[in-house]
Order: structure tokens, then sequence, then C-alpha cells
């Protein structure tokens, strides 16, 4: 198995007037298994808690930003160390997140196959307001705060910063730029969710500016996982190249998050909060009119 | 919460030269929380299995593919039904798939957050080979068994089944289809697994003919995921449009799976057994030969 993100294979490329042999790129899916240590000194305890499909390179923040979108971590100083996992048969695809001692990992996480609740479950209608238990907050509403032209700069600039995309077509891409525009962080995986923990992860691990200021491109479809990952950022905007699911619209209205859909360079859908999305000033035109 | 596939919802189209208030389809992604019933009739017991976020709508397809993936059910007839969970405050988006007293659920799918093992986890290298145990086998490869001109039939006829796309552009789908490129099944999903699990669903509960003559494409890349589907469900070719991950070709090579990528209508990419596809025949053409 390939520890590099990106690995060669033989294909057969099959044309309408033949067939030949090949080598291809492909973008490298390996899974992770993530397992967090905790508790108090005296009582330390591991528990496996996910497996993710993912493209190996920047597992550090993948674990971290995933473990901050579950509300495991509050910050990235919650977490003490990222390790693969020496005693593993496989020490590449098992790492340990040893957490702080007084860091205290959510019951549901622990327990979550194990509960039947009298309720017979705890998804449908709640299931956006249970986000708030994962630290979800709204980012209040700044008017204006992002030109369309900053927009269509970032996605000029996604499309350049995704290497592993250029070279496989199989990976997704999720970047952060500021105000203006200009590309800070970028991450890409075979998996969007991936792909926007590394990105998350890599901003709680580097940056020392405020989330408020900067905004999420993501070269997928927005989902309500993509949406939830973003609010609990505190990123005010997420911009999507595909379609935004209906859940994604109903959680980012419900935490003030601007989210913009089916984003090219010359128009984009917005599905809420476009307040911050500041109007356009033209040049003064003439304008044609019809008389006669 | 919507509980139609597609909902309209409010949008502001951003352009050039304005921006207007308009109404736009998406497509509705909701969760589903599968909980189990098994056991003797003297001991039946209940277990959460699994939460998806999915689109509603062929949810008994879903649950039944999904089950069969897992390795839950070996046939439509383990599974004596799926009941939309009416004592849920959201009976909508909880389903109790009631097993035969019969079905032995792996262990594995009960307790897979309460385990450690000594090895640090069983992910990695063995997570081609630990498919075996959700019942994947190898289907024997038949020669030519499929001509590229039915992969072209397919693909165009994939495109025009997606109506939940055609509105929203948020779906993924996936389609059976027999050796001369005809239509069999399609489901679509927010969901490019779940599309998979409604399509085998279906096609378990409903269909009578063997599955080794039939061929699966799918809207979405080829990720391990849906190879793994593919291959229980015993296909013989996997069709992606998109592209195919390294876990994808490792496992369809393992299992003897036809695994194409990247698919258009005048060219396509195979990674593994391709001796399945049949040379093209042509008719007898003038080929120009340079001289002199």
């Amino acid at each position: 198995m390939a520890r590099t993100p990106v690995a060669s294979t033989k294909v057969e490329r099959v044309e309408r007037d033949g067939r030949e042999q090949a080598s291809d790129l492909v973008a490298v899916e390996e899974p992770l298994q993530i397992i967090i240590e905790h508790g108090a000194a005296h009582a330390r305890t591991e528990a496996p808690l996910a497996m993710t499909m993912r493209t190996p390179g920047h597992d550090t923040d993948l674990v971290t930003g995933f473990l901050y979108a579950e509300g495991v971590l509050a910050s990235a100083d919650d977490l003490v160390g990222v390790r693969h996992c020496l005693r593993s048969e496989t020490p590449d695809n098992v790492v340990r997140a040893v957490l702080g001692e007084h860091v205290t990992v959510p019951s549901r996480l622990l327990q979550r196959t194990l509960t039947v609740t009298s309720a017979c479950g705890v998804c449908g209608a709640r299931t956006v307001e249970a986000l708030s238990k994962t630290g979800c907050r709204s980012v209040p509403i700044e008017a204006n705060a992002f030109r369309p032209e900053a927009i269509r700069v970032a996605l000029a600039s996604l499309e350049k910063s995704q290497a592993w995309f250029r070279h496989t077509g199989g990976t997704h891409g999720a970047a952060l730029f500021d105000q203006s525009g200009a590309l800070l962080l970028h991450r890409e995986d075979v998996g969007r969710h991936n792909a926007l923990d590394k990105l998350v992860g890599a901003w709680l691990r580097t940056s020392t500016s405020a989330s408020n200021r900067a905004f999420v491109v993501v070269s997928s479809r927005a989902s309500f996982e993509l949406v939830q990952k973003t609010v609990r950022a505190g990123f005010p905007m997420m911009v999507a190249i595909g379609a935004a699911s209906s859940l994604a619209v109903e959680t980012a209205r419900r935490f003030d998050l601007t989210l913009v859909g089916f984003a090219r360079e010359s128009r984009f859908n917005v599905y809420s909060s476009g307040a911050r999305i500041a109007l356009e000033t033209h040049e003064t035109e003439l304008v044609p009119v019809e008389v006669g």
C-alpha cells in the first residue's frame, strides 16, 4: 500500500479505434483509524473513535480538525500530540490522539452504538439543533464583509492550488482565503469531509488571526457535514463549486453562515446571509436605450 | 423538513452585472437512523446500527442494500421488513429493520466502538482482506462479456435516468445495465454510497436473474466503498464517470472486478480485469498508407 498521496498504476485506455496499455496516476485512499488517549493522569484510557478513508498526508491536521468538529477539542491546545501507532501492524494507518488531562470526551462519541433511547433515536428534526452541542455558534453578520470579486479571485486560486487533483482528477480541495481573495491555506483529500478537516486542523494549529475575516472554498458540493464543520470553525462564509443540499441550506440559515453554491467566476448562488456579500461597484457605463 | 427528494428554496443569484432573488431546487438531505431488531423469538433485541445522511425515497431499498453490503443479510429473505419508526419524534427519519430469527448480526457491527485490540486496530493492510468477512467473493472472469458499445449506450442512458440530478445538480446516480447496455434499475441520492446501496437493495428485492450478466454505472468517482459494495453484490463490472482511487483499484484487482474509470462515450480507462471487455469489431476500412 502506498504512503504517498498519489500513486502510479497500470491502465488500459479504450478508445473507439483501439486500446493501449498506459500508466495512470491515482489518488491514494487508505484507512486511518483514530484512537484517543484521554482521562486524568491516574486513569488514562484509550478508545477507538473513528475510522476514515483518507489520502495520506497531513494526518495531524486531519485528526485535529476532526476532533475539533466533533466537539472533543476546544482548541489545538487540548491536543498533546498525534502519534502514528508503531505497535500497530500498519503504523501509517493508525494514529493515537493524546488529549490533555483536562479534556472530557463527550459520552455520545464513546457510546454511540450502545444506547437505544426510548424516543427511538435522536436524529431528524433535532439534527440541526444538536450541532450546538458540538460547539457550533452563529457568527455575527457583518454587512458587506466580502466582495464578489474576492470570491472570483479565490475560485481561480483554488484551481491552481489543487496539485493532487491536477495529477489524478480524484481528490477534493478545501481552501481558506482572506477578504481580498488571497489564499491562506489549502488541503486535499479523496474525501471532501477530510479535506475540510485537514484545512480546519491546519488553521487551528498555525493561525494567529481570527476566523471571522476568512472564508472557505470547497471544490465539491455543500453537504450538511461540510456546513457543520465550517460553522464550528467560526468562518462566516462557505463557497461550494457544486450544489448545496437542503440540510446544508437549513443549517447555514440557522447559524447565519453565508452559503454560496454553484460558484463560477461569472455567477453564483447565495443561499443564506447574503448581506455579507457587498454589491458590486461598476464603472459608469453608457446604457443602450431602445427608442422609437 | 422536507420528505420529498427535491425541495424548493429561495436563492439570490449574483452575476457580474447585478443580483436577483429567485427560487432554486435543491436535493433533500436528511438523516436516516437504522435500528435493527434481531435475535431468536424469546430474546429479541434492538440496536442502533448506523446513521446516514440520505435523500428520502427508496428507504427500504437503502436499508436492504446497506445491510447486505455489511454482511448482515445473505439475501433479501433475511429481512422480515423495514418499518418507519412511528414512536420516534421524526418517524420519517428512523427505520427499524426487522431481521429473521435465524440471522446472526456480526459482532463487529454491534461492538465497533467498544474494543481496542492489542494489535492497535485492524485497519490498513488487512482492509481489503477483511472484505471476505462481509461476503465478498471474486466473480469468475468470462472473457469478452461486455462490449465497449454497451458501456457507451449505458452512459447515455444514465444521464437520462437521473431525474433528481436534472432538477438539482446535487445528487449522485447509480444504475444497473444488462449486457447490451439496456437500463435495468436506477437510483439517486445525495450520497454516492447510498445511491449504490439503494440500487443493490432494489435489485435484491426484485430481481430474479443472476448478477453476473449485469454491470453497475456510477455518476461519481470510484472509491473503495463503492467497489466493495459492487463486489459484494456479485456484479462483474463497475463503470465510474469519475476517477478511481488507489484502494478501489487494489480491491477490484483482488476480487477480479472489472473497474472502468473516467468513462466517456469516446473513451475510458480500464483498471482491472480488462479481459471482460471485448475488442471492438470495426467495419473494414481503407487505411491510409504513407508511401514514397
